[in-house]
């Protein structure tokens, strides 16, 4: 007997990741629906030609998407898309693409980052300006888009006139404006504002918009907001190794997210339970939440030995081992029970300390 | 209400590609039962630890799966931890990596590939002779691997012998043997041989394993055979964008595929009708099959407009616009009632060409 | 005492390559005239300045200069600018850029070469058609230079009429064309037109110019002749690490080759001398001249003991270890005593095989 | 006629940079001594052979050395010779590698920079530290070598200690340390140390060693100090595009660098004279030299007017736009008359700013 079977608990659920949960039930559905019979590869399928239609409805009708398969890929297509090969890309020194990506965009790409040393994850024109000069000295790797995270890695957030303002500095050197979206749809549910509002509105040329997080199995998109700054994502996708042969399996699953209000519902639930998350632990005593919470990341200092028996029965990280501050994610599947079992279980844990430590 | 809907016939078949099919229900089955709660991202999932045991039942205890997205992932993952960068690699001209991957071993990864004109897409010891020479030369890009494909782009097969002969030539000269074998399966099958015996025992050093044309949704594998014939793929898997966050619904249609006969049930299905293809269209009068049918791939020779006019019913690709000669394949959900309709369409059009054309 | 001392016999000369020459008398008054006080670095000095002047006067008034270190400088930075990362370059089999630059253009600039066979080094819009096409299909690395060698690297030569006739074809399809000219002034030479004639007049697009074989100590450049052409060249050149910071020494040099006539006073005694050499040789028993001599390269065929016995005299390469077939070339220094001194050299040899291997 | 002229006068000496000044006159001999006849190219030379042993002698018997064109050439060759295209650099953010070499080490390398802010341009294992961290985490370009720069880019010199310290903190994690040494000789005569105590003593592993900003005309060399932490040099210069056809005249010129002391009174002037600007220029009225005067540069502050005025008689480079700091750098042919004049100017210029401004 060679059928599947389940090796793991269904009902478990960490806070370690929004990428550790699995599918949404109505995305394994739009998969279900989009299998059988053939479909022309490589995008195209009748899927992929209706999900470039909802993309349209929410970034405008100039938007172009295209499927890739994840973050990284997304972020690499779309900022080479943007350069050639002598110009680089400012971004923060917290940025995904400059700590967190193994290094593929210099490896894969040839990629310049120009880093900036923020105080929360985010960009502002003053702090673009620190790397956006030497325009025309052959001596300095040419800047060219300026990448922002949205939310960022830091767990806050860029309000609409933030990234507008940013677009507009950018634009006025004459570079471009990339924005890497793996969670834009945490970020709009948290603002309250449609995904354009903090896209296309805003200024922002390209997007790596986020499906991995949000409930599908694996699908992120290249979203070309302003088709005069992306050349060639059509090569750069395929030699960037992110092209899916049976593409409708992406473009289903976007649908699925984006036709209704599943990124909305999914979004919104990673959000209150975060907040959740956040007022319950900061009553633990010994516990203090360390950045602001504005999507659905909280970020906590409490002592390495408590985390190290919380982690026992759940999973999370370690942010940063000199301050023993960790991280701790919420995601579209996320329950009131789980936060509220985990908050219970940091109180046991930081109230189990060796008796030493009250001394 | 946002939930999926069917947007095409899951009957209708064609003959273009094995990728133009979907997904398999065993390989469905085995998504949703990994679907649900949280498993730890990026491999370290129960799943994950499950099908690298599977793999090694096939392929030896010393076998190292490393899942990715793509055949084109695959391949590039393989061959970079192959090769220093001034190594390069020997290929046929009709190899995938050389004229399918839009460039991407050079563009990616900054592969030479040395290309040997082949009659039948298969190497030999003394084809890769042409280009593996001047070792120690630093004018030329050093001769490191000898890349093949099975079964290959013409629809062709190597013997366990033939690929022993090719890797005893290439460690002879301190080179190594890469597989392509995004159709590894439908050899195997086609040659009645398990995997092994086209691969760990016939001297393969790295093989790219399939999954994606044989039912999976997605997924392929670069599969270390050599231990020692590989460095880095866990560092290149994530800087060449192969790295699923969420693996484990990769690895799960890995097990599904492989755990049992379900791999060898598909690639007989899709060998089966490609026989019978190529007998039912041997007998159309006009229509020559011009290769052997040794896999799942029939290459023939029909009148230009004959090919026009069929593909206004079934899908399939020209392979050479200078002779006429088009490719048709087959997959594991092809039937014999696709096939029988298909050849009979092919006799109806052959039949109604404009009489001028007998005169 | 540091001073230097002459480590060599400066009468000794080969036939090997001419490369091995050293810097005309001229150049080397340059270099002294070129030397003393401070000047701005990296081309900001009037030795640049008026060596554009010097390539216009050659070129035409759109010609843009760009001095580099090498040969292979100049070839990648020029292929790398007349392409985004997705297009390809289309080249004979035989070309220095496939086979003879350790790779560079695939591992320094992620190139792909579509390459193909020729009789004689040469394409034609017939050759260069089996590789440009597949415009538009994100699966082939996008054909968009020709790369063509003057002289070739077999010795013979394009007309002006088979290099308008390539350039026509390459435009026709949307491609540009790409000149490697390492032995430019070689061909004109040969052919008695002005350098021009083969090059801005002929249509090529950019062009390698070669120096270092023609007298210069060391010195190339990349010549936009097409401004339209080629973006970032001066960008290009410094990350491809051929901006030379005390690059007066590198135009002073081409100013005193191209000023006046020493660039073809210099060709023209490299290609009597191999006019001579090719009479010569060919008139040894046993010795055939196996290509056309048009430039200064003389390919020969015979026996492999009197060629090793040849050897230990006079430097030269075998070309093709298969046929026993020789390379014999001529430099600008190269004299008529050392061609006849090799010639009977030569024919010693030949007459003094053991005599097993005439009976 | 067609020789060369003068276009320049030799007398006119900058403060701008080390690498405005020409050829020191030893050089332009040991270049003529160099000259004619036929050598074997690329490296196959007795200059080149012969240079190898006087590398030997100041680095240790075990040092291999490479000559290639210019600075960023050996940067990139080395720093990719010691590591794996998953590999990274630690270095501080004023690296000229970062800063100063147009994107060469990612662009043309592939190659991530973790860079660090440092107060003084030199790296120390805390401040490595920063950065060398995450190893064997795939998601974390890896930590692989630290390159630090002697003399530093902001004029400062690391002790033997220190750069000892700095090796084996490196040696610690598993690391190598690399030394851009473009400016090596200034350093070891400023702190009157034999070349070797500075690397092959302190633990450096691969080394580039600078001649160009020290008299020659052109020529760098890598130098691999311990063997086993460099891979494929030969290679890597090829396929860098710094492999020189004519390299005897480059082995030339190190030779008669290195043999005897010219290394040492070159580089001994340089720091003469820039001690010498640093006091005269100290005394004049609102000017501040803003750094310590280590090697041959003198950093200082002063008004913005005063500076443009200045620059007009004398060519130098503003380092810091925001805080009008400026970097006056001496050469092996500054004179002390140069410095006195300069500095002459200097007070004149200081003297002469608009009545306004005092008011």
């Amino acid at each position: 007997m060679t059928d599947a079977r389940r090796r793991h608990d269904p009902e478990a659920r960490s806070f370690a990741s929004d990428n550790y949960a699995g599918v949404h039930p109505e995305i394994m559905r739009a998969l279900a629906q989009a299998n059988g019979g053939h479909q022309v590869a490589y995008g195209g399928d009748v899927y992929t030609e209706a999900v470039r239609e909802v993309f349209r409805r929410h970034f405008g009708p100039q938007a172009e998407v295209w499927p890739v398969f994840n973050g990284t890929g997304a972020n690499v297509v779309g900022l080479r898309a943007m350069t050639a090969p002598w110009e680089a890309v400012v971004c923060a020194r917290t940025a995904h693409i400059h700590v967190d990506e193994g290094g593929a965009p210099e490896q894969a790409a040839g990629l310049k980052l120009w880093s900036v040393p923020t105080p929360d994850g985010k960009l502002t024109p003053e702090l673009v300006g620190a790397e956006a000069w030497g325009f025309g000295d052959e001596h300095r790797a040419q800047p060219k888009v300026v990448s922002i995270s949205q939310s960022t890695e830091l767990g806050t957030l860029y309000t609409p006139g933030e990234i507008a303002a940013v677009a507009a500095h950018c634009h006025g050197l004459g570079m471009l404006l990339h924005m890497d979206g793996s969670r834009l749809t945490i970020a709009a549910a948290a603002l309250g504002v449609p995904l354009r509002a903090l896209t296309t509105d805003a200024g922002v040329d390209v997007l790596s918009f986020g499906g991995t997080k949000h409930g599908l199995m694996f699908g992120e998109a290249v979203v070309v907001l302003n088709p005069g700054a992306a050349r060639g994502v059509i090569y750069l996708r395929k030699s960037s190794m992110q092209l899916a042969s049976k593409m409708r399996f992406v473009s289903a699953q976007f649908e699925a997210l984006l036709a209704g209000d599943l990124w909305l519902r999914n979004a919104r639930n990673a959000n209150a339970m975060a907040a959740r998350l956040a007022r319950a632990v900061s009553e633990v005593p010994g516990v203090t939440v360390s950045r602001p919470v504005e999507a659905n990341a909280v970020f906590a200092v409490l002592p390495p030995d408590a985390a190290d028996r919380l982690r026992k029965r759940f999973r999370f990280y370690t942010w940063d081992e000199t301050t023993g501050e960790v991280r701790w994610m919420t995601a579209f599947d996320t329950t009131e029970a789980d936060v509220d079992a985990f908050a219970a279980a940091l109180a046991e844990e930081m109230a189990s300390g060796p008796p030493g430590r009250e001394g």
